[in-house]
Formats: structure tokens, sequence, C-alpha cells
């Protein structure tokens, strides 16, 4: 049996094939966001209906609604950092209730069987995770993220959002704060680590804070000083400007984790340099084109290159509740949903501080 | 005290500047080797003087002696995988004695006050190790190594050869050897771990008998089948060629852990795209040049892409312990030291199985 909550929580128009809900899509590879309409499934058995108050908005979106990774599903209903309230539950729901706090990441189902689901590392799936935007799901239907004012979702994929953090500055944790907890913790950044992020923005800010939370000593790699009075206030002991050459020799040998979160390409060698013996440099970011490596940067001291992409259900709890056991949240920039074509040209241009949140109220 | 054992073990002329033997060197760059006389330094407190019985030629002999990695000192006599006989200990010299069986592999110094000498990982040392051949040692003379009838070196970069290894199959284990097991100790081959060994050569053949010993399961990836018996024979289980494009598509996601011990480029994405998540490529050979790497091979499945350099002398011990324990030595060509030239252009055209070991009684 579903529970509803309040008409005015609840979407407007419901059938037996789903419900139609408010969402802001962009129509074909490239063009602008536009205000439309789009069906969410009926609440099944064991899914949650979210009344979404808050949605960031990752690069990401705007590589795949520009087309950038190609094999796009259009109408592009972008979104994978939501947070909200649950407005209903299915029969079967045992760990949700109406009104609960929750968040929505990057995937919203997985194969369930494979050696990395059954471990809670469902973003390695051996079938593919499947997106929570642009894919497709089980039943082949396309999958419609978070800039909307609803979602059905499995509460196998919902976590908790816990009460000691906004949901504003709780849903970029959804991507940007697991894809930095994540390899944080599985290289074992804490106190006595010399740890290092390359790039200050909507990742690499998480990074600093959660880095520095887990009692690691942190150091901020940017391109220049521009940032450096914000690095330090989110918890960075030191900024150095990468542009500036002097930086690879005085940082050589440094640190314990570098975790690179720029998109564009880095010389591999110099950064590999900063590292000490059985270091490694993690790259959560990454250059869609192969970027050249020595690989005497690795062998000279047991390093290790290596990449991270988000985390699992499980962890993404964890990293949840230690955020708010820790007064963490994403630093944001609160927008109207009629401003996302324009914060998309802003996030291209580094041009915020630190992630864009589209109100949901308003779309 | 200085010990002397039997007039036939001791070097011919003896000076308080030292002692002159017979070596075979490379008296300039790219100049074939040729018999010459070096002086070996006197006993001091903490040295032992080694009668060497058999000295491997690696393949860094080669690049050293024709100068591939610049700044080469000459005369030149190489050789970093020596196995022989304490002849004379020094004084001070508390964990050997005379008649001792006993290694040296590439290194015979470093600064002991690092961390990494501290903490028994002389090869990773800070200030860098010393050499055995192609070096200066601390008192700035050059280091000369064991294509040669004695060396003269602290008891503390001294390994004990076990009774259960013959000394010519032993050779090469303190530098090929050592540079297989290191790694896949560090990587946990083991029971249940899939390991697979790209190249069948000097490096390679030994990483397959210690993996096997380990416990893990061995696969072979060589250019083509033709050393397929071997592999299998030498303990793998498996054995693909590369130049088979089907390859990468039967074995996608299969090794834990994946050990290149080629110097030739290798298409680094397509063998990251056969590990595991979490698996690890670890290069223990690699091109000089740069290679191309698309970051996202590392990215989706949280992969690792290292480097390995020998070993510190306690593990460089242990290793010896193991392949004495389980039977192992290196599969050896043994040579004159005259043919110490012929067998360089043999090894550059891989035609060797598996490694060259002079026998020090003909130089």
């Amino acid at each position: 049996m579903s529970v509803t909550q309040g008409t005015q929580d609840t979407p407007a128009t419901r059938s037996a094939r789903g419900t139609q809900v408010a969402a802001y899509a962009a129509p074909a590879a490239k063009a602008p966001l536009e205000r439309t309409t789009i069906t969410r499934r009926p609440v099944g058995e064991h899914d949650v209906l979210i009344d979404i108050k808050y949605s960031g908005i990752c690069h990401s979106d705007i590589h795949q609604v520009r087309d950038g990774w190609g094999e796009g599903i259009y109408p592009m209903v972008p979104g994978h950092e939501i947070a909200g309230v649950v407005s209903e539950v299915g029969p079967a729901v045992t760990r949700f209730a109406v009104g609960d706090r929750v968040g929505v990441g990057c995937f919203v189902d997985s194969c369930r069987r494979c050696e990395y689901c059954l471990r809670g590392q469902e973003q390695y799936c051996v079938e593919g995770m499947t997106g929570t935007y642009n894919a497709l799901d089980r039943d082949g239907e396309p999958t419609y993220g978070g800039y909307s004012t609803h979602l059905v979702v499995d509460e196998k994929y919902t976590v908790r959002i816990p009460d000691g953090i906004g949901l504003d500055v709780a849903a970029p944790l959804l991507c940007a704060g697991i894809t930095l907890y994540s390899p944080l913790r599985h290289w074992q950044a804490g106190p006595g680590k010399k740890v290092a992020v390359v790039g200050l923005g909507g990742l690499g800010h998480l990074g600093v804070k959660i880095a520095h939370a887990l009692g690691a000593e942190v150091t901020v790699l940017s391109q220049t000083l521009r940032k450096r009075e914000d690095g330090l206030k989110l918890g960075a002991s030191h900024f150095y400007a990468t542009g500036d050459e002097a930086t690879f020799e005085e940082l050589a040998g440094r640190f314990d984790l570098i975790l690179s979160t720029v998109s564009a390409p880095i010389g591999l060698d110099a950064y590999l340099g900063l590292l000490k013996v059985d270091g490694a440099l993690v790259n959560v970011g990454a250059p869609e084109e192969p970027v050249a490596l020595n690989l005497f940067s690795v062998i000279g001291g047991r390093k290790t290159l290596a990449g991270s992409m988000i985390g699992g259900i499980a962890e993404t709890q964890e990293m949840l509740d230690f955020c708010a056991e820790h007064g963490l949240g994403s630093e944001i920039e609160l927008i109207a949903a009629g401003q996302i074509n324009e914060a998309y040209e802003r996030v291209l241009a580094s041009d915020v501080r630190y992630r864009f949140v589209i109100d949901a109220a308003t779309i």
C-alpha cells in the first residue's frame, strides 16, 4: 500500500502508467535546457517517491547535455546530485518513511548480483550501473535526473541525509562529495598523511574539506594563487601555484597522496615527482584525450597512478554521516531553474564558488 | 684483523691502496668489453672480500655499457647479479665468515640514515643508492661490478645464498629475481589471485616461477605462442599471444595483478582493460620514451598503474630464502667471459633462455 502525503507535495497528474512531473530538459544534443514535462514511473513495491528540493549542477551534466561523451539520450533531464524529502513509499519499503530527508547520486540501479554489487561497489557493477539520467533502466525506459520536481527510485539506491546538513549544501555531496571521499578513505588519508588536491573547483573544494576533516595535512595545487584565501579557509595548510615551475622543485617527494580533480591534461610525470615512495596520484577528473607518461616516473619509488569513480551506496551513506558529524557541506550558489543555461556557461568559465545548486521550487 | 684463506682464492697483487684483480670492462661507451685489471679497495672494518663465482648478464648492463641512459663512467665493469664465496672478512664483520656463500645485487651502499634506508628500502634511498657499477661510491671512487674475479663490499649490502640453490642459478636472482619478487609480495600475489606476466624473458620467467610458488594462478602474455611450452613448464596455467587481438577480449577484467617486464612500449589502456576492479598493472620494465595513457582506463574500476624497482637488502634475503625453500633458480646459459660481447648481441635479439651467466673462473 502506498502512502500519500499532502496534495501540495504530490505530482499533478497520475495514472497507472506513471505521473507527469515538471523538469528541465535538453530536447536535443547541445540545445539549451527548457522547462518540460516528463513521466515518472508509478511507485513500485520497493520504491520511494522523492519530492526533490535541490539538485546540484555537475560538470559532467554539461558534458552529457552537449554530447561530449557521445550517445546521449534526448530529451535529457540531467542531475545526479539530488536532495529531497520522501513523500510516498511503496508497500515493501523498510528503510524510509514519508518525511525522511534523502539523497540520490549517480546511479539508481545495478545488477545486484555481481561480485562488485554484492560487496557494495555498485558503481563498478559488471553489467554497468544504471545512471540516474541519460541511461536506460532495466526495463529499457530512459532515466531522467534531478532537474525535476519529483523522482521515483528504489530504496536500495537511496541514502539518508542526516539532520546535521542542509539539503541545499548536501546535494553536491551525492556526486562531488563521494568522488573525493572514496579515494581519500581508500588511500588512507588521515593524521600524519600529506595530501594534495589538484584544482580547487566543485570537486577540489570538497576534497580539501574532507581531507582536512579526516586529519590529513592538506595542500592545494591550483594554477594560480587566485583562490588562495578560499583554500586556506576551506582547510588547506598550504597553497601553491602549479603555473610556477618552482612549485615542482620545492614540493618534490612531499606527498603521500595527490588527488587530481582537473579534466585538463596535466603533466603526470611532474605530479608523480611530488610523491613520496609508495605515494599515489589518483585521478578523479581526466581529459578525454590520452596523456603522456614516462613509466620511470612510477618505477623509481614504487609509485601508483590510479583512478577512482564515485562510490557505492554504503560508502555514500558513510560519507554523508561523516560530513554531518563534521559539519561539512558544499559551498554553493543557489539558482532558479531559469538560470541553468547561464550557470552552465559560468561552470565552463570556472566562474563558480563552488557548486551551482538548483532550487527545485522554481522548476 | 683480516683473515686470508688459501692463496688460490686471493687476488694477485695487494697494496695499502687496494688489490689488482681481473675484470671485463668496456673501455669507452659502446666499445666491446675486453679483459683488463681493476683495483679493489682494501678490505675495511665492515667489508667482506668475495671470490666471485658467477655473474649474470642483465639487459641493463647493455644499456649502460652502450650509454643508453647517458653519463656512463668508463672503463665500465658491469654486473650486478653476483654470486660467490667469502674469502676474507674485515675485523668488525659479524654476519659472515670465510667460506660463506653470498650474493651482491644492484647496490653496494646507501645513505643509511633516510627514512627509506631505515625501513629497509635502500633502493629508494633519498640520496640515491650507490650502484654496484657505473657509480661513484661515498668516497668518490668509481664502483666496478661483477664481471670480475673479486669484489670488496660492506657486509650490510651482502646477502646469504642458502645451500639449497646453486650459485650459478642464484646469480640472476640478485637483480631479476628480486625485481619480480618484490612487487609480487607487495601486491599480494598468492592463493586465489590471478597474476599475468607480460614478456617471458630473463625477468618474466622468474616472475612465472615465483608467482606460481606463491600460490597464484599464473598467465603468461607473450607476443607469440613460441615459448608456450616453456611457460607452462615454468609454472604458468595459461599462455596467450598478445599479438592476437582476441586475447584482449577474452581476458578482459580477468587479473588481480599484471607485471609487465618488457621495455618495448606496450598499449597501457589495453592491458589495464585486463584487470579486475582494484587490480594493478605494475611495470618493472619500461621504454625510455613516454607512452600514451587514457586516464579513464584507471578511473573506471579504481585501477592502479604502478612501477617497482628491485628490492631492499632484507627483502632480497627473504627472496633468496623463499627460492631455496621452493627449489627455484634462474634458467641459465653458462658462458665463458670471452663470450660476453656475443651474449650481448643475443640478449638484444631475445635469443636466450633465460639468462646468460658468466663463469668467473674464465675471466
